[in-house]
């Protein structure tokens, strides 16, 4: 081992004493990965206390796969997560899957690496890997399967289709370019063959959250700054309290998170119908500059209390007020969601929406209990179908010599 | 009118003169519509002799849609193209859709515009519009559909896709941002609301051709850079012949063109199993230079008579040969497609293709002549499947003063 691996091996030697320097390191710009963006070279640290994709700041593009296993082989799929991570750890470095991968020297073999992204830059790619409640049951591993992932309840107004739901294993790929985050994902799947197949795949051409204070807010398609008061890379003790899991996980989970995924459609139409005093009092912002009714600029804080002439500045069904930390027991969680329009919905209408993506510590204490109230009270609810839905725990950041993400669940 | 104006229409007089000019503008970089591409501050130009779109070196994104006519009242249909005439100008001048838009002075009124690219630059977009078959079908004007627009005939291995195919009207929207060109797209179909519906819309994430020798080569989905041997901005006299309309269309159609839309599946995981020299003898051209076989370097001309000791060089089923202007008669086409990825189809594997998307001055003689013969004969068909398919009439750019795309066409 390297005096190099020696001393990054030390840096995340315990996870308390790792997730502390993470933070340190993203304010003070050391580059851990999943605490700091790229590098001037647009490369974002594979290795680090926690996987890239989570609070790196939000790229601008996704591609999204869900897979299943297709094999019980419990070695099969040690190897491939190897594979995986190999190859992953080479793409976020802006190199090929593998060595001479796409133009190997001897011409009569199959290119390890499929070539769209020959000569792209890294483009600050993340792949951020999780396992899904089937994982464990397929591969007799049903004692290791963590509290969090119990299902998720059914939600008012859910009209899920199985087949943009769920999944054995997940892969977010974001990056600033859509070939290289579609490259990245193509490959994995390809190389899965035989072990994994694809359930179901997004892309996401918008991020619709900033997840640092670097960033600008960007707006999803309600026309909304999105993302003002989420949670940002720049508040360690937060995402402590709400994102990583702690002591209370299973060793193998510790310094990773759960990914909640959700595909909502947005009846843009009949929102586009709406007058805009009726959009700011559903979402409780103004849709200029993304203030909160009781105030004037975007990161003034809300003051739940105000009242006006005809009640409270911020309504009580609004959108910002339901999913507030105060209405939800202190409860916060991580955005990182992007826009989508898949096609059309054969009804003569876009089939546009908000491809929703959070990270938390604790679904079941966390998200649950928000949709929950969101699916019952929010007046944007009414404006939306959930039509996908997916659950996953996240494995922490790969130390230097790990082999590969799934060493310690599968070890 | 302003004297700017009346320089500018003086300009445009005579499609003739204004074509001749345009070739030149595009040369010295005067700035004129669909020959040149954005300005320093990421306008392309809205008038001109050609819609933009065409030969503007192509953006990094797609959204295309197909609608179809709800209505068949011309006045209506007259209307619309008006509104939609304003509101694409403004738009591509990164302005809102009209006035006040986004965010109206009383709040009581629902937005003229839905928000989501407040703020954005305008990212070079371009909005291109034309006409299908049914457009002057419903209409009543079954004597001003010009003879290129006959359907297309079923190629061989065709499995075309109703719901993906066809439309009486369509607006390809490019940028290089694609929050910028879904924006364009939904205002523009919810303008329509009432007169048209969406039939089908189409999302590309990445380029897969060059239309200028300022441009890069991208690569398409195959691994291979796509766009070498295309027509060019910067060949006036080329798309004169090739892309077009002249004195054989109808004067409405003049300096305008046709679009053949295909949504072509890859089969990217039997392609990536095929081994390297397989891939480049498929294409024939290599895969890392985009050389032809016959020589060394991307824009070296194919040889298409040189022969090694096992026979021709450029195999005599390669896709570059099956496709020059040699063996099509002087034929030649441009391409504008853009790589997609739809999530999966449901059995495994992503649902991943080229959106292809050419401009011609005669499909009947140029699309549906090469089309026929890569169905029939091309060893990349193997790795393919059309699934979509669409023909539209493109009118001519806008002079000033003209209020809509369609008023020499309704006149
Ligand atoms: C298409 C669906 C949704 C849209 C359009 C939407 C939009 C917004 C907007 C515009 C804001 C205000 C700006 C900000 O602070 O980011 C916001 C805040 C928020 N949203 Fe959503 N949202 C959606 C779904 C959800 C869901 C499903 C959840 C969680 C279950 C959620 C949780 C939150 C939270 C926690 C906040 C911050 C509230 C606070 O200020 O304390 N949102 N959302
Ligand atoms: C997914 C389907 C397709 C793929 C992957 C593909 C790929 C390519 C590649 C790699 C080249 C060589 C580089 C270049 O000059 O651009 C090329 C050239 C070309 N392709 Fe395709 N192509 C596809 C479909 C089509 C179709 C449907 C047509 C027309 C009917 C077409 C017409 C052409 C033409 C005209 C050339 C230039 C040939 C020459 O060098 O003279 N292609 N294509």
């Amino acid at each position: 081992m390297s005096p190099l691996h020696l001393s990054r091996r030390r840096l995340f030697g315990t996870a308390g004493a790792g997730v502390a320097l993470a933070g340190a390191g993203a304010v003070a710009g050391y580059g851990l990965s999943g605490t700091a963006g790229a590098t001037a070279d647009g490369v974002v640290p594979f290795r680090g206390t926690h996987q890239g994709g989570i609070v790196t700041p939000a790229q601008d593009r996704l591609h999204f796969v869900a897979l299943d296993l297709t094999s019980t082989d419990r070695a099969a799929v040690r190897d491939l997560l190897a594979r995986w991570t190999a190859a992953a750890e080479r793409m976020t470095a802006g190199r090929e899957t593998a060595e001479g991968g796409a133009l190997p020297a001897n011409r009569y073999v199959a290119p390890a690496d499929t070539g769209e992204a020959l000569g792209l830059p890294p483009s600050s790619l993340t792949l951020t890997f999780g396992v899904g409640p089937g994982f464990f049951d397929k591969l007799g591993l049903a004692d290791r399967r963590p509290a969090g992932l119990a299902p998720l309840p059914r939600f008012q107004g859910d009209r899920l289709d199985p087949a943009r739901s769920g999944g054995d294993l997940c892969i977010q790929a974001c990056a600033d370019d859509p070939q290289v985050a579609v490259h990245a994902v193509r490959n994995l799947v390809r190389d899965g063959f035989g072990v994994t197949e694809v359930r179901w795949s997004q892309l996401g051409f918008g991020r619709t959250s900033s997840t640092s204070t670097g960033q600008a807010t960007p707006r999803n398609l309600f026309g909304f700054k999105d993302g003002t008061n989420n949670l940002k890379a720049e508040e360690p003790d937060l995402l402590e309290r709400h994102v990583w899991v702690g002591d209370e996980g299973p060793e193998w989970l510790r310094g990773g998170s759960y990914l909640v995924a959700r595909r909502i459609r947005m009846h843009i139409e009949t929102w586009d119908r709406s007058n805009l005093d009726e959009q700011q009092q559903i979402i409780g912002r103004d849709k200029g500059e993304g203030a909160p009714l009781s105030g004037t600029a975007e990161f003034d804080v809300a003051d739940l209390a105000a009242t006006g002439p005809s009640g409270p500045l911020i309504p009580d069904d609004s959108h910002i007020r339901l999913a507030s930390e105060q209405e939800n027991g202190g409860v916060r969680i991580l955005r990182r969601g992007y826009n989508f329009v898949d096609g059309s919905d054969g009804r003569g209408h876009l089939d546009a929406g908000l491809f929703f993506v959070a990270f938390v510590r604790d679904p079941q204490r966390q998200y649950v209990p928000m949709q929950r109230r969101l699916a019952r009270s929010d007046a944007l609810s009414e404006y939306l179908e959930h039509n996908g839905s997916a659950l996953f725990a996240v494995p922490p950041g790969l130390a230097d010599g790990d082999d590969h993400w799934g060493r310690a669940l599968l070890a």
